[in-house]
């Protein structure tokens, strides 16, 4: 192969890779994340990564270039098939292919990648996380509110402490009903309205007045259009978006003079009330409130809608401290499966965003210490000569349980406890021909002498540095190798 | 939407869903494996599923038809993307880019999906999980030593009994030294005696013995051009294919004398006589075999390579008893990342096919009582007013780290029972009218009462029978249950 024949090591635009440290983090949150799910009574499923294109529920306005927001191709039958997008969409497919075979309801997990074809930038990748669960084939209120506990209780059990977290919890039905008794009854009028109050996070109450109103210009001077409510409308709306409390009960008041006797807001209280009454019943106290501003994008939710917030505040890209801000989300949706089938199949789910959880975690715990995922023992290897007895070492310490390895490269012995270090190994084992004649070895504790090892050249500087390492007997290898683990807490 | 404008729910060709049993399965024995993997010092990486093709290794004869064998497509700039076939192009690519930054030998092991367009077929699918772990690096024959310990402790942790499977070694450079020393030194003659020999499980000695030689007429009268050896050099082929034998110094004594004088032969000798050093020094016994019969397919491997075979008998598809046969392979390849980079970097790696491995245990087991995957204790609902009860109870279990879930569905008692059976429910907690007020619950052990449950249609008849169930007042509802978890082994 010719030199300029040669392929750039490179990842395409908006993918990353995951070393070790990261990776180990995810697992560990993925895990624990799982085990709620489980305990929850959820089962595990998983769908494959490949889906047909109008099975995800995406368009084709151009059969040669599909809809973007999906890598798509065509699959030998000609058909498109597209990367899932999210793992709603296949749990739809899956129900209702195999309905008949399900238990009934049918409550699952999964996690898994998922795909975007979107413009990728800072901390937004085109391959991203995400770990759902789902009931489907329940219109019980019970579901939804248990959806909130659950989220409550996975939050806390990948280390977020309770008052450090919301669930927040709102019914479209009851924005709906409001809308509908003052007079905004079309359903394009309506999901203006959703896109306005949506945008509250950002532009605040007097931005989404505007929007609600005639319109608002933005400080470059462009203008969005307004939904076009009279004065009246809007501060409706307000007092709606606005009508959050820390009491579920004293927020249901307030909506139940908002909604009137409109009888879609008035099922959408229903709702609310039902799953107040569920969560008093579980036990879930504060840390579920009822919060009519929460509005979850535009997609495909019919009533009640949640999202998980962290409160806590981090120092945002510009240093400014923001609270982070929705780690998940979800809802009822009760039209995903009809797509299929033409049937009303009730269900409700959310979904955490594992990368965004992370960097919540990891921004949270920098400043802790002892984060850092400890590497394996490294049986260093001082003379050539004896490498079958490093090696029987390094069984020892396996079938002993500690993840250890021989070093294997080909540099000399300062390097060796350098790369040791790289690898975050805890302890390196150590014998040259002294040790072999005594009988014994020498165990560094690599975590005590982490500085001093970078800085040792030689051999016999390091046999004058003795404050991180001591001699054991042969026979005391694992002994004192679980000793130093013990002692660095590993 | 018009009824006939429903897309139909079903999966592209070659693809499945995988579902809850099967997934729990497979999860357990991935955190069994990567949990080997990390004992002996590996880390874990994670790189995206989507890679330029060029950095796959994969060519483009025509740029509008990818090569066959991979999912690929036009990214935004407009160069080819694609799924990626293995997990080891992209190690090689990961390595190429960040080499710097690695320490050396850089040990990771990564488990995922895979994507190969290929011909579907029975149990051949086009997404599948592998998991592998590689040194990069180093030529320590260490390394490759290294690898088959861990292959055989991996079979063993995931159930794999010592004597139910064999982990057999060759190396490359002893059949291409023996070639050499009998005049077939020409690479095309060479590759088509290793194709020859790799089909010795299907044809046995003879069908091979033609293959070497004149050429292979089979049953249905097609012919195989054969690779033309003399009946000298095919009987040397035979020798050294017949060479395995259960100790490793016998092998290498019959390669000593077939191999001669040859320089490329003896390196290979040279080879497995260090493997055979490092395996006495880790105590791996007659579990690792020097086998010259395996060949390890036709691609990137440099030297050594090996395969974990599974030498108990199962069923075939024809109910003959045969060796269920190879679930992991690899072995060393020094070229790989010199496509990237032009350098020579040494690495060695093995890959184990998850889903083959769960097949096999999975035939194993099937005999076997007690491996299907328990669902949650379900607490019924016998009276709709008292759904605030129930989901106490439903908390408590939880909080008691018991797998737990209410009935979320609309159906009567007796359904609620046949739902709690098609969950595997363990458990199903009952209380009407009579029990909450003689503060009782009753518990139905549901392994126990499987059969009877099911005939079962109304709730005077469940009542009557009470050999399954057992009352216990509402406040002991935690250690009734648990008492009939551990009384079932769950």
């Amino acid at each position: 192969m010719a030199a300029d024949a040669r392929p750039k090591a490179r990842l395409p635009n908006g993918f990353a890779d995951v070393p070790a440290d990261e990776l180990s983090a995810r697992l560990s949150m993925l895990e624990t994340l799982l085990a709620s799910y489980r305990l929850y009574g959820f089962a595990p499923l998983e769908t494959p990564a490949i889906e047909y294109l109008d099975a995800l529920g995406k368009n084709l306005p151009d059969e040669d270039a599909p809809d973007q927001g999906v890598f798509a191709l065509r699959d030998d039958d000609d058909q498109w098939v597209a990367l899932r997008y999210d793992l709603t969409a296949p749990l739809a497919r899956y129900v209702a292919q195999h309905h008949q075979a399900l238990p009934t309801p049918f409550r699952r997990y999964q996690a898994g990648p998922v795909w975007r074809r979107e413009k990728p930038g800072p901390g937004r990748f085109r391959q991203f996380t995400q770990c759902d669960f789902d009931t489907v084939g329940s219109s019980s209120m019970a579901v939804d509110a248990e959806a909130c506990a659950l989220l409550a209780e996975s939050l806390e059990r990948v280390g977020i402490p309770r008052g450090d977290y919301e669930v927040r919890v709102n019914d479209r039905k009851v924005l709906s009903g409001i809308l509908a008794r003052s007079g905004v009854t079309d359903a394009g009028a309506q999901l203006n309205v959703l896109r306005a109050v949506d945008k509250l996070d950002r532009l605040g109450l007097d931005g989404v007045r505007q929007l609600l109103g005639s319109g608002r210009r933005d400080a470059s001077g462009d203008v969005t259009a307004g939904a076009g409510l009279t004065d009246e409308q809007v501060e409706l709306v307000l007092a709606f978006v606005s009508a959050g409390d820390p009491s579920r009960t004293a927020v249901l008041d307030t909506l139940t003079d908002l909604v009137g006797d409109d009888p879609t807001g008035r099922a959408g209280l229903e709702e609310l009330t039902a799953i107040a009454a569920a969560l008093d019943s579980m036990g879930v106290g504060g840390d579920v409130v009822f919060d009519p501003s929460v509005v979850r994008g535009l997609a495909y939710y019919t009533g009640p809608v949640f999202e998980a917030a962290l409160t806590f505040e981090t120092p945002d890209e510009k240093g400014r401290p923001r609270q982070f801000g929705s780690v998940a989300g979800g809802g009822r949706y009760d039209d995903l499966v009809r797509r299929f089938t033409g049937q009303d199949v009730p269900a409700c789910g959310a979904s955490v965003g594992v990368d965004r959880l992370l960097a919540a975690l990891r921004t949270r715990r920098s400043a802790e210490a002892g984060m850092t995922d400890s590497g394996p023992v490294v049986v260093t290897v001082m003379d050539r000569d004896r490498v079958a007895d490093y090696q029987s070492m390094v069984a020892e310490l396996r079938a002993a349980g500690i993840r250890a390895e021989l070093y294997l490269g080909t540099q000399k012995f300062a390097k060796q406890l350098r790369y040791a270090d790289q690898r975050g190994a805890p302890v390196a084992v150590i014998a040259g021909e002294n040790e072999f004649e005594a009988g014994e070895v020498q165990l560094k504790d690599l975590a005590l002498g982490a500085r001093r090892a970078r800085e040792i050249t030689d051999r016999d500087e390091w046999r004058a540095d003795q404050s991180a390492q001591r001699t054991v007997p042969r026979a005391g290898l694992v002994d004192g190798v679980q000793e130093i683990l013990r002692r660095s807490g590993g």
